[in-house]
């Protein structure tokens, strides 16, 4: 650590050797993250693969449902046989028998003939739609009034209608959430090939941090960060291992790097890109024998300094020290790239989440992507509005009362109060 | 499970012991489920109580931040002695010295002077403002280039400024995300005091289901519910625990939910509210010793037949057999109860997710709430398309296909074409 004197000068000038000021593009930057090859895939079971990612595009192996079955409790019929039926002229038809949820009909329906049938029934041969019991009447002695028509298909779920044999049933990078884990099972599929989960080791410098359960001394200030970017990693459903605080020595830095490199697939070093701790992370990444610096510097704010290098295909990532800049980065980059590792397709372009209505003027500088963070009041009938928490990146308050964050594009030199804006949720 | 053609018959007739045509209004349902006793509070650590709810207010212990720090790297000042200043005017103040991060300065700042200070740094006493070094100009021995005025406070994370000692610093009920994860770790707290996560066990019902990983004989299908629901009952953070699949007759159901109720908080029974296995489950719990059927059949579309009885304080739900519309109960109703179990404040009034401009005309009954699944269409500069999912609740791909669902109120008879939705997302 360099007192703060001999550290202030190196901030106005350009480091030749790195190019600080050479600032990567925000969408450059994405499309180099959004390139770097996903973790292997591996075997789950049911239970496992849900919350992550499909590997592979996933076949049906058999028609789903596997027969015409019925989707509500009464009567099969063929659809021809109540063509023109009406409140003032029903039909009547004979029964044939009825068909057991659990079993498959015996026997064909014949012209003239319907079937009680419950839901999920199996329709019999020959019938071809199913009349709501709510709109017949049984007459007893075998016969069975009808007063509405029915097209074919009508109350029917068809065979394959879910999933096809042998057709595409999940695409390649699908989110296995509740509906998907419901169709995999519903195919009697026990395990599905999913992207391993990122294993991400989480590193903290700067010489005034303590661990959070000490007390610091006058001066020192707990390290939030490892608590927060450890939930952060685990919302995203990564594993995260916190590695602790390292000096802002080159030496210490290359060890501790070197060695969270070795069994973790991310390395996420925060304060490592704060003025003097910058240098050193970029001097002891450049120590490591496979280490490339491919980043330092984006065209983005919050987290202009930050660091991206690469070492046997593992990525290290230096976020800044503040909590918040270092909570926009991982929302805005770091995140979607875990999910990318572990499979997700289109990682950084999902969906927006709310559509809100912004309550004030907000400038931006042309040729860097502005982050805002927003709390957003309800209005009855209306967007609601987006206020943006601007300042003190330093305070947590700006997160605690933030809902999302609000992206200004490269291109703008800010947005007007009452413009349209998408809310990226935390 | 008796054959259709008994069952049909008593869908027409109302049963005069449960009154199953007197369905509760959706709203009455959510007020019942919404003051149900929440689980007991436990300590947790960091790790553990992320993603939980706070279950008591948490007062700072100290302040935070425990000193006046800067915000930005510049030097501390006195804002008086910048008054009036400008680029053609600027001011000159001697430099005291400088503070380090990590060690409070020894040092106070008397009229005139400046200390050059790092982001984070404690302020010496009399300083009140940071100006930031792209403003100024170190010129050397011992004086300092001063070109734009401040105010008090500038570039300054004040004492107490994310939290104030002996103040309420966290709700209870407050989701414990990233950022709140964060401040307690700045606060020095190792452990909170968070809601239990309830344990819910789920049972299957139906003589045409076999287990999942089993190959179904003609007529019968795979047990869908048992996964999916497990599924969305991890995604609220709960316990889920697959208890199989239980015959359709009442001492068996009874059997199985009693042993279930024992040792989970909530107990869930699909397939249990289709035409014939809901008597079947009401003749259960009304055998069994402490329980009492609160609800059967719910103003509601999809999800009518939905059944609720307590037992000993612990909540069984009879959910539709049909995945889809089970899945729908669950979203609209079960997992804002087990959040709200687990300590959720305003479980059941969460703000709904995106807007969107309905694609078509939807009918709905007055005094039935309605639920629409939608798929939702992007559009450049301007709200999504909500498209309602509609038809078969017997269909997976309803729900594959859709991101979420927008609510009809029981006091309308539908939404127009081009209505503004929210739609709550899966």
């Amino acid at each position: 650590m360099r007192p703060a004197e001999a550290i202030l000068p190196a901030m106005t000038e350009p480091n030749p050797a790195h190019n600080f000021l050479t600032l990567m593009p925000a969408d450059e930057f994405r499309a180099l993250l959004a390139a770097w090859p996903r973790l292997p895939a591996e075997e789950a079971d049911l239970a496992t693969a849900h919350g992550r990612f499909l590997a592979d595009d996933l076949s049906a192996p058999e028609d789903l449902p596997p027969a015409a079955r019925a989707s509500m409790d009464g009567y099969a019929v063929r659809a021809a046989d109540l063509f023109g039926t009406s409140e003032s002229g029903p039909a009547y038809l004979e029964k044939a028998g009825s068909v057991a949820i659990h079993e498959p009909p015996t026997f064909a329906l014949l012209p003239g003939q319907c079937a009680a049938i419950t839901t999920g029934g199996w329709l019999p041969e020959g019938a071809n739609a199913v009349a709501m019991v709510e709109h017949t009447h049984d007459l007893g002695a075998g016969t069975v009034e009808f007063r509405k028509p029915l097209a074919p298909n009508d109350n029917v779920l068809l065979r394959g209608e879910d999933a096809t044999k042998g057709e595409i049933a999940l695409r390649a990078g699908t989110l296995l959430r509740a509906p998907q884990i419901g169709l995999l099972a519903a195919l009697g599929i026990r395990a599905a090939r999913v992207g391993r989960l990122p294993r991400v080791a989480i590193l903290s410098t700067g010489d005034e941090l303590v661990p959070a359960h000490e007390t610091p001394p006058p001066g020192r200030i707990r390290d939030v960060n490892a608590h927060a970017l450890s939930a952060m990693v685990r919302e995203a459903g990564a594993l995260p291992s916190m590695l602790g605080i390292v000096p802002d020595e080159t030496p210490a830095l290359a060890k501790a790097l070197g060695a969270a490199l070795a069994d973790h697939d991310v390395v996420l070093l925060s304060g490592g890109s704060s003025v003097g701790a910058r240098d050193c992370t970029v001097a002891a990444l450049d120590s490591l024998p496979q280490a490339r610096v491919l980043v330092h510097g984006v065209a983005v704010s919050p987290g202009k300094p930050t660091i991206l290098a690469e070492a046997n295909g593992r990525a290290m990532f230096g976020l800044p020290g503040q909590v918040t800049s270092a909570q926009v980065v991982m929302h805005v980059f770091v995140l979607p790239f875990l999910r990318h590792l572990a499979g997700a397709c289109d990682a950084f372009s999902r969906a927006a989440g709310r559509s809100a209505v912004l309550a004030r003027n907000v400038a931006s500088r042309h040729g860097r992507e502005d982050w805002l963070r927003v709390a957003l009041e309800e209005r009855e009938g209306d967007l609601p509005l987006a206020h943006p928490r601007l300042g003190k990146s330093g305070l947590l308050r700006t997160l605690l009362d933030a809902q999302g964050l609000v992206r200004i594009p490269a291109t703008r030199e800010g947005l007007g109060q009452g413009a349209r804006v998408e809310v990226h949720p935390f």
